[in-house]
């Protein structure tokens, strides 16, 4: 992670500084608001602002007056019984504000979801630092055989290291270019007076796609579930799923009764289908049962006998 | 405004309680939090929560590590620009939760408004009170003669008393009818044993629109701004009209620069068909010009001469 | 369903005249376009127009220059892949409009799904209909008891004649007076030239919320069969329910290989959650297993065992 | 534009077949329909579909059981007023679906409107084609010395080979690096069998932004008029500009009332902020009026003069 002593210093300004609110805080997120928790090789999350706690989503499902709270045990009822049952309006009544550094490549996959709010660094208008991701040594996969968007061993040896640096040079050639291009030096005056420079908007285009980019990015809670039951599951790419994994984190502080509910319904979860569950029902009553009869295909069998730990 | 003491009680809780929080805090909006804001008879908007200031703006379009401000003239003058020049997004970095008492028909305009979340107390899992809009004497108007959906004079004598007589006895009767069908009592045994009582969900259906419902809505402030530049407008109906003043003075104490800027911008301002801007260039140039020849409809020709102060 | 002889006859032209297209046709659909599918006493719903077809779902998949079909067999197994792994951008390419004629308290529910498109019939602008829903005698249920948002038995005998009158009545009484405080004749002359007559914006209020209105309503296909998930769901209200019923027969008609695979891996699954994930492994692994010891609350449990079939 | 022997023979194939429909349908627009319209040096726009036309709009808006036309007249009427007031949900009962082709830095400008549904090819799954955008002689502008986000002249001799240069060989260099870490043949054998090859999901993240991507990109007429407006826009990107250029052509074919009153009151439109509507005010009533008194910034008010057609 790379932060400058400039930017340590107003997040450290902005961390001192306390002031009485009459609204709903939540002081385990309040400890870590501001700061970056590192993610990748020079990506963070922060934690900017959020809005609501637990409680929240019970006032909202109740339209009450007051906090929504009588108990903490019947809010709990309360949520698991709402996210069970896809009641999710109550839980977009809490929002949650991150500033976020990632590769463009990842903020591609990032920005599909839609339903969040976003303000991006812009290229057009700034200069791109100097900064690429550049896999650690056990997260340069090779291709999965078996699959064709996942990934298989770690590459080994000569191949990796030339992997590596292929990377890394392409990188800082590509970005050298970019500068010249630019020809605009740290005091905003062309390096060579005798060139005009590219235009910002047209000179980006020489950047690799694992260039980092940062952006605010803002959402509901529903829909950060959402986002993450996607992006921290095990078929996530790597690259996005560590970040969703830093957020999880960031929602255990700041809702915890949310989180256990989702750790229960959603993150460990099995969807079985109407054929998946004929399977099941069958099994229990001890009734004979295999694939080829089974209406499912080789590839669902092989995925549900792995759900119930059986083999196949 | 109907509200129990009960629920003065909750609200005068949650007031008196404060706690320190690293957050971007705006002082005179606490001021106001949690309180009801009359509007129409029975009817009422309380801000519940808040997210980010106008520097929340600033600090989004810079995607800045600190505060984002510098001063407050220059976060005046970038907020002016962005909703000049329609950069949208910074300002959907700040969010807003208002709790609102409004009659159902005012309830479905306001819906149609699909960029909010929203939690409506419900008919079908509980009962709804006996608060029904019935329009002050000098909001009771005739249908406007020249315009298929405005108002015109405002009803008098024997025709307003009896129109008011007729809202008020049909929701009284209706209401009557509705208690009479759930055949529940307020201990929630049944009035009469000897009846089942009708379903909440079925009841309900023989309510009138003026009957009050209540619920909870969130949305980020550019979506805010744009429910408001619709419904604020005089061209909205008076009954959802009044709504949207009373939010707006709370976005007057919330985000003082960004309601500068959007009364100049949008609330105060004039569009110019591709059109009515050749006309205006031609009065400035002196060049005769009468709306035979100026390509705009006679009811167009009407709107630019009215809103430049001109007699057609 | 109540529809004129004008409105048959308008309907009728529409169905008469066909024209030649390269865009993809689903003959079976077409069969019925524009044709009113009578729901409830007076409702209904018509298909107003579609854009693609199962191969639009695999095309955009695929990204494809041509018709992304190879065969129906391949097409078959990728829409079931998507469907079972959450690919759901591809269904976003089918889009498919309707109209809605429903009694306002079911247009209530059906506007909370705000991925939609809606045009609703105003009135402020126009006079409605007098057409009323009224339950039919086997729909008329008393309150569950104990179910806070469901139904239990059907009304009997005095209860079920004396609750279908006061509905009828007061829809009638109060829209005798609707009319009356509109004062305005078949013609658009008054009916009373004494009487000026409330504003249509205003008259309104005095409806109950069983009336009648009607919408223009399109959605993409992942975000129809979404609401077809929750709708068409036996937790639904009944009244809500069969539209989406009459729907999923449109959309078994529109994409055939799309609504097998939503009737697998949607309609008629179960989702475990991580405790009863467990419950299910041991069963199957012959452990014995209880609720008291499950993690699962004595409501989960009960649902569990029902969805497996074995008595609790 | 490169588009294969086999997709232009794909292309033909969905051309020459036609079916009948009931639907509405747009011979103008049908004459190009599946067809690529050049963008750039490689991209291009293709409309793949198309649901409704003019008269849906005048349907919608009227919820009516029939075309919703009476005469081309009064839709062209209709069209106008609700365009000219914000009326914007008929417009959303229309929608078309273009696959595009384009640079990703393009892409991800573009992706940052929300209200569209994608599908995207996948380089996690796929393996990019070697296709980059290289600037015209024409396009390869200077950075703007007043506009931080805009460009200036036109790059001339050394460095303007220099620049082209660069662009091209980091391009190309990128690229064989990219096939090189994906050892992946065209029979998807590994072209040097010692390596077991870069998973496609890690190798695609040495390609530079002007790489070409392609997607479906489906919108309703509103939202897509919306998007027009901003990147027709002289503000926008040229790279994004010639895109929304092309797909400004196909409205026109598709829904040519709407394409004139678009061209009228949004496209040549000018609006006017309170403040300079005062100031015209003034000027048209022959009073003197000058910046510093106006409450306008220096920028405004040029900018105001300049729309004008007056010096400042």
């Amino acid at each position: 992670m790379s932060i400058s002593d400039e930017q340590k210093q107003e997040i450290a300004e902005l961390r001192a500084e306390t002031q009485a609110t009459r609204r709903a805080v939540v002081p385990e997120l309040e400890e870590i608001l501001y700061e970056p928790i590192p993610v990748l090789d020079h990506g963070f999350v922060r934690v900017i602002d959020y809005m609501g706690d637990d409680s929240a989503v019970v006032q909202a499902a109740r339209v009450s007056y007051g906090k929504g709270t009588k108990a903490v045990r019947e809010d709990r009822g309360l949520i698991r019984y709402l996210l069970r049952h896809r009641h999710t309006t109550p839980f977009e009544m809490c929002e949650i504000k991150y500033h976020v550094k990632l590769p463009v490549f990842v903020a591609r996959q990032w920005i599909r979801h839609r339903t969040a709010n976003v303000n991006e660094y812009s290229a057009r208008y700034s200069i791109l630092d100097r900064e690429f991701y550049i896999p650690s040594a056990e997260n340069l996969a090779a291709q999965s055989l078996s699959n064709r968007q996942g990934r298989g061993d770690v590459l080994q040896g000569a191949e990796a290291e030339e992997a590596l640096s292929i990377l890394k040079q392409d990188a800082a050639s590509c970005y050298d270019h970019y500068e010249h291009l630019l020809n605009e030096g740290p005091d905003g005056e062309p390096r060579d007076p005798a060139r005009q420079g590219l235009a910002r908007e047209l000179a980006r285009m020489n950047l690799p796609l694992n260039i980092y980019t940062q952006w605010y990015w803002k959402a509901d809670l529903h829909n950060l579930l959402h986002f993450l039951s996607l992006r921290a599951d095990p078929h996530a790419q790597y690259e996005i799923r560590v970040y969703a994994e830093a957020m999880l984190e960031t929602v255990r502080r700041w809702v915890p009764l949310t989180y256990e509910a989702f750790t229960d319904y959603v993150e460990g979860s099995l969807h079985l289908s109407k054929g998946a569950l004929a399977v099941v029902r069958k099994l229990l009553a001890g009734e004979p049962v295999e694939q080829g009869s089974s209406g499912l295909s080789p590839r669902e069998w092989r995925e549900l006998m792995d759900s119930l730990g059986r083999e196949g």
